[in-house]
C-alpha cells in the first residue's frame, strides 16, 4: 500500500509502498476513508527537539487522526463487524498498570500512540486494536469523524471532573485558538456558557473564534498587560470561572490565573516546552485555584460525551468550518508549511495520492 | 394595596385591600411586575389534605413566585438598589442550622416559604429579605422572570451534584410534563443530551414536550407496561442514563427505573402523595443505581446556572411558549380551574386587578 | 483434585475428585490456601428460588471467595509471577460493554461470577483470570486476604462516590451486622465517623458489632418503631448523615430513611427479595436523600483502598475476630448449618479434606 | 481589660490596658481560655513585607486562635449561650459576593480576619460574630480547642474536595512539617493512608513528624535531588497520590511534582513569598496532575469534620504532643522567638499577663 513515511532522524518524510498490513488477534484493518493532522506530526514532521528524544521507531508511517471502513477482523473480535464507520482512540493503554487499574486509562505508563511509538495512519490501511476503534454512527461525515481526537481533548479541557458547575451558565476564557481551542469555544457555548473570551495572535484563527461563538477574541500583543482587568471588567468585576490554556505560551499562562474569579479553575494543556515562572501564591494559593493538566481523553467516557454532543447539527457545522483546507495525502508537505505558518486551522487529508 | 388572599381554611380566596408591607432590616420592597402560578398555589387553593396540615396561617397573602422591582430599602441592605429587576428565591433559609452550615441551604431545617408560611406575591407590593432577592439583567422579561424558581427545579433535578457526565452526549427520561418537566427537556438540549423521552398524558403539554425537543413524548396510558422495552430499544438496547420523575404516579416511577441503563440515575421530584411499592433488588441494588429526591435549588449555585442559561436565546424562546396563559391576578380563579384540568402548562399573572 | 461440588439442581452438594485445571491463556493457576462462605454461597446450597432461576450450570465447584498461591501462568500473563499469594476479583467483566467502558466494570452487562456462572474455588486449586488475581502483601494472613471480597463491599457502600464528607466526623448507621456490616462498622471508625449506630438481631453479631466499635447497637425487634426517635435524638436531634442498609428487612430499609437527617445518604446492599412499600416523599424528596445501589466493588479502585486500609494492625484484628468459625472444606454442610441459624459471623475455610 | 497590642508600624508588639469589648447585634463576648500562635501572628510581629501591605489598622490587638467562654450575648443571638464552650473560624466572610453565595465562603473577596483587619484574640476577652463561634463539646481541652482552625486547614489540604480516594490506602507527602504538616500527617493516618512521608529540615520538627506517624521523615538538604527518585521506589515505582506542599520552599514545590504518581494531586498551602519556576509540562500536563490551592477552610463542612475527628483520642493525643510550649500570653516575645528560630511547633498561651 502508499504510506506516508518518516524514512529518517531528521525534518521531513515521503510518500512510499510498503507491504499492507495484517490484522492480529483483538485487532481491526480500516481502509482509511479521512485523516487529518495534528500538531504531534508537525513536531515529528520537523523533527524538533521533542521529535527527536521521544520517537524511537524510524522508518514508521505518519499520522494519527483518521476514521475509516474496518474491512477485516483479526482473531477473537466481537464487538465490531465489516463494514462498520470507526474512529481511531490513538493512546494504546497496556489495561494492567496501576493508572489503568483505577480509572486513568487515559494516562497509561505503559501507553503506545499511533504514529509516534508504532505505525499511524496517513496510509491506505491502518490495523487498531479492537478497544481503540471507536464506533461512529455510519452518516458521520468522514472527515469530522477524523477529528473526534481533538474534540475529545476539548471536551475533557472542558470538564475534567465531568463537572459542569463551572461551565454552565459561568464565563470562561480560552487562551489560544488551534483546533482544540476553537472546538473548546464551540463546545462551552453548547453547555451553556454565559461569556466565551479567547485571546489568539493569527487573523485565520481570530475569525474562526468569533464564528465559534466567542464573544470577545484579543490580541494578546495588542492589549498588553491590560488583558487580564479587561477580562475581569468584562466579567462585573469577578473575573473568569475556567481558564483553557492552549497556547503554550508564557504570558497567556500567567493571563489565565490573572483572570480568574476566586475559586475557579485553569486546564493546562499547551505545551510550555520548558520552565516557566509564577507567582503560585496570587495565582493558586490565595485564590484557592484548582488546576488540571489535560492528557488525552478520558477513555471512554470522553468519547460518549463526544458522540453525543455530535448529534447536534451547531456542532457538526462549526466543526466543518474550523477545517479551513482539504488536501490530499500526497499534499502532506504543503499542510505542514500551512500549519507551521498558522495560515490553517484543521487540515483533513483525503485517501488520494 | 391590593393582594389575593386566603381567607379562611377552606377552599378559594378572594381580592382583598390589606395595608401596604413595610421592609424591616435586611429586606427589600418589591413593586410586583409579574407573578406565576405553581402546583403548591393549586393545593392551597383547593386546600387539599397537604394544605390542612402544613398552612398554619391565615389570612395570608397567595403565590410566591414573581419578578418586579425594588423600590424601597430596609435598614443595612448594600447589595441592592431601588430601580433593580429582581425575582425571588422564596424559600427563606435560616443561615445556621446543620444543612445551612454545611453547604445545604436549600434544605434548611428551619425554611419559610413565601406564600406558604408566610405573605405571598399575589398583591401590588411584596417584601423579601435581601438575600432572597435575586437580580436579574435589567432586559430580561418580568413574566420569564418570574418562572426561574421552576427553571432552577429543572437544572436541579437533572445536575443534582452539578455533574454533566450522566446529560452531556447521554439518554434522558422525563417522565411527567409539567413546567419544570417541559423546561427539564430544554435544559437537557442545551447540555448537549443524545435522546429525550417524555411521558405525558395531556394533550396540551405532550404538544409542549414536542416543541421543547424531545424526540419521542409517550403517552404511558396508552403504552402499558411495554414502555420500559420500548426506551431500552431505542438506546440501543442500553436504557436512558438519567431519568427525572416529575409525575407522582406510581407507574411512572416503576419506569423511571425500568427504563434506566445499570449505574444511572434517578431524580425524584413528583409528590406521591401516598406509599409506593418498589423492587429494590432490581430497580436500585442489582442496577447500582443512584437516586437523588429533589426539593428546591441549591442556593445560589443553581441560581447563577440559570443566569447563564437565560443568556441563551433559545431557552427563552421556549420558556416563553411554556406560558399557555397570561391572566391578570384578578382572574386567579380561572388560572386555578385550567390547571386542574391540566389545560395550562404555566400560567403567568399580570398586576391587573 | 479435591473440590466440593453442586452435583444436582437441589440442595447439598458433596465432595468429588475432578480434573486438574489448566490456565488458558490470560489465566493463572492457584493452590487455595483459604477460602471463605458468603451468602451466595449459602443461596446457591440450599437452592432457593434466586438459586434456581440464576444457576445455569450443574455440577459446578463452590464458592468464590479464596486466597492461594499462583503455581503456574498462562500464555501471555506478565503482571503476575509463580509464587504470588493472590485473591480473586470473582467478578469476571467482558471489557467492553457501556458499562465497563464508562468506568463501571463492577455492573459489567455481561459478568460471570466464580461459583456462580462458573467454577469456583472450594477446592484444591483454581484458575483465575490475570486480571482477577490481586497480588496481595505476602505476609497478609491467608483467612484475611480471603475475606477482602466483603471487605471491599463494606468499603464500597461507605464511599459510594469515594466520597469522605458524609463520613469523617459525622453519624454512620449500619442495619444488619453479618460480615459486611460489621466491616462497614470498622472500617467507617478507622474513616473517622464521630458516632456509629447498628442494628442487629442475632446475639453472636451483636457482640461482634460491639467489638467492631458501634457505639449502640439496638435490637429492632425490642426497639420497635421508637427506634428512629431515638437514634436522632442521640445525634443531637440531626439523624445519621449515612445509612448503610445490609440486612434486607422492610423495617430497616424504613429505619435507614427514617433516621437520616436531610441531604444524607443512604446504601441499600441487602436483598430484600421481593416489592417493598416506601413514602418516596417523606423518605427522599423533602429530605433531598441520596440513594446508591450497592453492588460488587469498584475495580480496581476499592481494591487499592483495602489494601491500604489492611495496613492498619486494627483493622486486621478486627477482621480476625470476624472469622468466628474456622473449618476444613469438608466441613461445608456444618458451615451452611453455621451461618443458615446466624450462630455464625465469617467462617474460614481451610483447604483440608 | 489587658490585651497584647500592635502599637506601631514596626516590630513587635507590647501589652496594653484596653476598654473592654462590647458584643453588637448578632455578636457574641467571650473570655478567653486559651490562644495559640500562628504563622500570621508571626509576619505581624515581624512586621514583614506582607504584613506592612496588608494591615491597615493599627493599634490592633494581636492573633486570631483561640477558645473561650461565651459571656454575654449581643441582640437576636439564638444559636449561642452564655456558658458554651467556643473556638473562632476566623474568616469573617460577608455571605453575599459571588463566592460566598456559590458555595465558597472561604475564599469571601470581602473576608475580614481577625488579628489582621480587625482586633484579635490576644487578649482577655474577645468579640465574635455569631456565626464565627463555634460550639465545642464541653470536655475538650481548651489548648486542643484553639489549634481547630490549623487542623482545619490540615483537613481541607487533604480532602479539597471531600474526596477520600486519594487518600484511604494511598502514598501521601508532606513537605514542611510545621504544625499544619504535623497534623496533616495524623489525619492521614487516621484517615486511612497507606504510606506517609513527610520532609523537614528543624530536629524539633523532625522528631514530631515521626511521633505523629510518618514512615519517613527525609531531610531534603541532605537527601538533595536524589529524593524525588527515593520515594518512588519506596512506593512499588509508583510515587505518591497526594502532595501537600506546606513548606513554601521552590525545592519543596518541585519535589511535590516530581514524587507525585501520574492522576495524583497537590495541595498547595506553604506561601513562597516570589514567584517560582517549575515545568509545567512535566510537573502537570503530561502527568495529568490536579492542583489545588489552599487557603482557609471550608466553611463550615470542615469544622464537622474536625469535630467528628477530635472525637478519637489518639488525635487529641497527638495534637497535645504538637504543642511544644505553654506559655503566658505576656510571655509572647519569647514565644516570637521561638518559633522564628523553628525550635517549637506550636505555642499554645495561657491567659496570664
Amino acid at each position: 500500500m502508499k504510506a506516508y513515511v518518516k524514512t529518517s532522524r531528521g525534518p521531513g518524510g515521503e510518500v512510499r509502498t510498503v507491504p499492507d498490513p495484517k490484522p492480529g488477534p483483538g485487532e481491526v484493518l480500516v481502509r482509511v476513508r479521512a485523516s487529518s493532522v495534528c500538531g504531534t506530526d508537525v513536531h515529528i514532521w520537523s523533527w524538533n527537539e521533542w521529535a527527536q528524544s521521544r520517537v524511537k521507531r524510524v522508518p514508521m508511517i505518519f499520522g494519527h487522526e483518521l476514521s475509516g471502513e474496518v474491512i477485516e477482523l483479526g482473531a477473537g473480535v466481537t464487538s465490531l463487524s465489516v463494514g462498520d464507520h470507526v474512529s481511531a482512540e490513538t493512546h494504546i493503554a497496556d489495561g494492567t498498570c496501576y493508572q489503568c487499574r483505577t480509572g486513568k486509562m487515559h494516562i497509561c505508563q505503559n501507553v503506545e500512540v499511533l504514529g509516534v511509538d508504532r505505525n499511524g495512519v496517513f496510509a491506505e490501511f491502518a490495523v487498531l486494536p479492537e478497544q481503540n476503534a471507536w464506533k461512529n454512527d455510519p452518516s458521520l461525515d468522514p472527515s469530522l469523524a477524523s477529528i473526534q481526537e481533538p474534540l475529545g481533548n476539548a471536551v475533557h479541557a472542558l470538564l475534567p471532573e465531568d463537572n459542569i458547575e463551572d461551565v454552565a451558565g459561568k464565563n470562561v476564557l480560552v487562551t489560544g485558538c488551534g483546533p482544540i481551542g476553537l472546538l473548546a469555544i464551540v463546545v462551552a457555548r453548547i453547555l451553556g456558557a454565559r461569556r466565551v473570551f479567547a485571546t489568539e495572535v493569527a487573523p485565520v484563527r481570530t475569525r474562526l473564534a468569533q464564528k465559534m461563538g466567542a464573544d470577545h477574541v484579543f490580541n494578546p500583543l495588542e492589549e498588553g498587560p491590560e488583558l487580564a482587568r479587561t477580562i475581569v471588567r468584562e466579567t462585573d468585576g469577578l473575573g473568569v470561572d475556567v481558564a483553557l490554556e492552549m497556547s503554550g505560551h508564557p504570558a497567556s499562562l500567567r493571563l489565565a490565573f490573572d483572570a480568574l474569579t476566586p475559586g475557579g479553575r485553569v486546564s493546562l494543556l499547551g505545551l510550555l516546552d520548558r520552565e516557566a515562572s509564577l507567582n503560585f501564591d496570587d495565582a493558586i494559593i490565595f485564590k484557592a485555584a484548582r488546576v488540571h493538566g489535560i492528557f488525552g481523553r478520558r477513555m471512554f467516557e470522553t468519547w460518549f460525551q463526544v458522540k453525543g454532543l455530535l448529534e447536534r447539527p451547531e456542532l457538526r457545522t462549526k466543526m466543518a468550518e474550523i477545517i479551513t483546507h482539504r488536501l490530499a495525502i500526497g499534499e502532506l508537505p504543503r499542510a505542514m508549511e500551512l500549519l507551521t505558518t498558522t495560515q490553517a486551522a484543521k487540515i483533513s487529508l483525503e485517501p488520494r495520492w
